[in-house]
């Protein structure tokens, strides 16, 4: 980091900041220039906290030169990574993954039925929420463990590996045991515990970026899990919150470039809830594929009007399939 | 809620729409306009999901004619709600209460002389962060069990009642054991099954609203916890993300009055998260009081300049002193 | 509309209400729920102000049941709209649009080399700011006439037509002497003065998003120009202003299906703007095409590194012509 | 500013850099840390554009030392300045100031009823609309010059100065002919032409900040106007746009203490449009004054429910009067 003094501090105040650098175990190296001083702090950056200059007296700014984030980095792992589950490669150069099922598990004929259909439209995964975070205690709130065995069920009768959610540190056992794959949720994108248990179980980790989470946040919560050793880890852009009323959230589609250049974890793309409207999931699938994104997971339905949660996001498998088609033709242009 | 029909819709879309309210339960109630048909939907209108409508053909919009929540409405508990921690009350008319305190227990030392400062300024209550949910794994992450044997020794030492965080339903025992007040954080907003646990507990709880939470979603998580039938919840504004960079976040201060419209419970106001920089601290203490908030929740640190956390937002002992002092004479305008 | 009483409006209040109405010169139209009465307000609804009710005693909402723009919309026209510039058709089913150029003239060898390598590369037209609306009185503010002049001429040589910001009411026929089309810049978006002028020129009209404008209030701008009786416009998604501070701006690529919904009028992407970042340009602008824009609007710089604004995200020519072959292709998935 | 090298950044990459940085005229001033170069940049800072560095191979990233703006700066002024409109004194220590007043001047009538109430109830100046910029082409775009004659009018019969907005830069002249002080409505805020139309008619100068500008984009926009060698600016808080939908826009309370610390011009609020609401008005008007704003903005209407615009919003004269009260007693406590 950079300490920036003010155009009118003293010596004193100059000598006081060295100081301190010196006393959290940092090498300060000083810059003077015709206005004012500037203070580099070398040493391992991640751990200095910048706060802990600012209050000094003379400081006009403290500049952080490094990203905040090592295990996560581009810099730190310049390959693109590859996550695997089971059979399935996300990432890496691997050829666009699609993830698809239902909102939540509602009943085994719904679950089984949807399996087939995304599975025939060319998915590659079975998505389907056991334990669903619903932002009103009234809301459906997921089958539970029943919800697990029939994803299980499923993927037996498909061959599909399963992703699903979990919500709290003590679910994560049983979740693992039945589930290829663990899906952190927006809202727990910053649920340590969890991250950390999630991380532990060794499983392969779906990570949705918060709502209001900058990208430097969604990398620093996959640090959390890579600095469990666990370095299987998908990042899902899922739309963020902003002033605009038209669509449930924005999909930033910005994000795809700008994770890409910061890590090399696959970034995949999450259009039904980044829209909220089935009507624009599959252009704006489409365009997840064509900015360089290395999935999609999308929410589909056999008949969405039926649907306990999310009907209105959720494609019916006619309209996957065909998305499938139009994705899999522009990741041909891009040579996926 | 009301389903409105396009101006198009034929009489065979709403006869399907009035049969889709009545299986789920509901009685539609039909208008017809000159130009479309709107159907109200009586009943428990809570546990009615809209998206369940949207989908059908012919419809245009489903407009929601009650609040989400019950338990947390001012409609169903009109006077002001009163939550006692100790012998310290909070909202229902009482005077204008202070919580103060660093936040992150340091050091026995750190926590005593602080805590003994703050009781001297007129704080009633002693605040602490033990688990310290931090954004990135780096950062220093609290003195976890430690940390509660601190602040516990600190009230015996004060009389000051203490609230502290907890973030993760299995601590919820340990920290309640050492605790007078549970604090949910922000990141753990939507965190539900740490809202059933922490409410389960019949301890108190300080609600802090999500950085980007709309005031319906925060009075949902207060219905989590009240729904526990645990109803001594705290709603907590501590600044909300927008653009503006100026400051750390951006103090929602509509939200003082607009959540006393929606609510009974009590609303307290967090100037440092919500500024980011000592010196807006008391600015915005000041206009949270003239608010109408029924509280303050200020970080306090003896020599900010050495803190372990947020030392660019805390305050020294003298000037909370000063803040009180201010704060209590608008409180006096207001005739609290 | 449809005005919304209160479940405890009285007899009274719901007779005051409809006087109101039939003194705005509305027919209301009554319906008596079991909970709550529901007043519905015929007529020219577009003229109708929601405030005018919301203060009446008894009254819980006013919730609009149109879109409050009528010659923008797509119920009012719903074939796809074609506006020609020249020889260029953009929208209405014509091939994907390509307009580039420099963010600033800056001299005239600068903008024929620019003119002439975008036309090699496939351009179908030229973009340049004479003049130049920048933060800062202190940064380069164009070359105004000069600017104009320099632009004609590279048309000439080129056979490109060319589109260029005018911003102010005043300066609309200086400009529209000079430029095919006239941009309306996101800053500009609200100034109603100038729109109603611009619009009063006749010229295409291609009108960008405010930074924080809702789509219903880019199409009521939209509608502000059209009212005048011009209907070439080209509404433009430029990016909109989040709290991610990553990119520039974040592009709200949402807003594309999301606006074709709404309006039959072509819908373009500047992906230069809507990230800030060159790196960015081509994914993002990928990305627009995927989801269905009928253009994009980007920067182009023979030698970023010396451009006076905006080089950190102008592409070089050799880019922008890999871009123009790769966003081709993707357009031909789509059957553009 | 700084330019940060990147860690492998070469040596022939400074030579550039640094190459760069003279032919725009500047001094660079190198600093080689262990893992990486700074290059300082002195000199006329606020003419550099940081683009013009970024794009040069090696460049990590320019970062600015200096605040953009100058005249409008605290640390060029550091003494807070005043501005009188007529008699009225506005910051630099004066007394709270009440602007006061109908969102629409609607007619003779409403006025004049309206200014003699807001003189009784304390008010310092009348505000009202002549010209209006309204979201839509449909809603009422105010009086004119008809409305100028009457707010002239009111000013004869109650003393009371008058603002009122201005729209466009041709309108200045007969504006200014009418009134005392000119408003920048929020829209405005960067429409460059009229700010320096406005700034050199020599009139005060009440500028509102746009919905989506961050704070230096106000300064800078004051700049603009300070520049024509108008100094009577005022600043104007009037809410933010963000996520949150329960208000009409979010008051950035943290602007009062965040404009102060920046600037020396005076900082008044607008409760009105900031929150939307008039139950929301006076608990936000006193939080202003208790923040330490030098004034405050306020709609009131004698009879709300016929306001032509902005009715739910305004205040009734009686509730403005013990309004002005309440804040009157909180400038107390603030000795002001």
């Amino acid at each position: 980091m950079m300490i920036v003094m003010q155009a009118n501090a003293s010596e004193d105040d100059v000598q006081a900041v060295l100081q301190a650098v010196q006393r959290h175990g940092f090498q300060p190296h000083v810059s003077r220039g015709e206005e004012r001083v500037v203070i580099g702090v070398v040493g391992e950056a991640r751990r200095a906290e910048p706060d802990a200059f600012l209050r000094l007296p003379g400081v006009a700014r403290v500049v952080p030169l490094s990203r905040p984030y090592k295990l996560a980095s581009r810099e730190f792992h310049p390959q693109d990574r590859q996550v695997r589950v089971g059979s399935v490669k996300i990432g890496g150069g691997a050829s666009v993954v699609f993830i698809a099922g239902p909102c939540s598990v509602e009943s085994r004929s719904q679950l089984l039925e949807t399996a087939h259909a995304v599975k025939e439209a060319g998915a590659h995964m079975l998505r389907g929420g056991a334990f669903k975070p619903r932002t009103s205690p009234y809301s459906f709130q997921g089958l539970g463990e029943r919800g697990l065995e029939l994803l299980a069920e499923a993927r037996e009768a498909t061959g599909l590996p399963v992703v699903t959610e979990v919500m709290s540190p003590e679910l994560v056992p049983l979740v693992a045991r039945y589930a290829d794959m663990l899906q952190i949720g927006a809202r727990n994108m910053q649920n340590y515990a969890l991250l950390r248990a999630a991380g532990a179980s060794g499983k392969p980790i779906l990570l949705k970026r918060g709502m209001s989470a900058k990208l430097d946040e969604l990398l620093l919560a996959a640090e959390y899990i890579l600095s469990t050793g666990n370095e299987n880890v998908v990042l899902c852009e899922r739309g963020i919150r902003t002033f605009e009323t038209a669509t449930r959230n924005t999909t930033d589609i910005n994000a795809v470039p700008a994770l890409k250049e910061r890590t090399s974890l696959p970034v995949i793309v999450d259009p039904s809830h980044s829209t909220g409207h089935w009507a624009y999931v599959a252009p704006v699938a489409r365009a997840a594929v064509a900015a360089g994104a290395d999935g999609l997971i999308v929410e589909v339905h056999p008949r969405p009007e039926e649907a306990l949660s999310d009907g209105a996001q959720s494609l019916k498998p006619e309209r996957f399939a065909r998305l499938v088609e139009e994705a899999r033709a522009i990741a041909a242009v891009l040579s996926r």
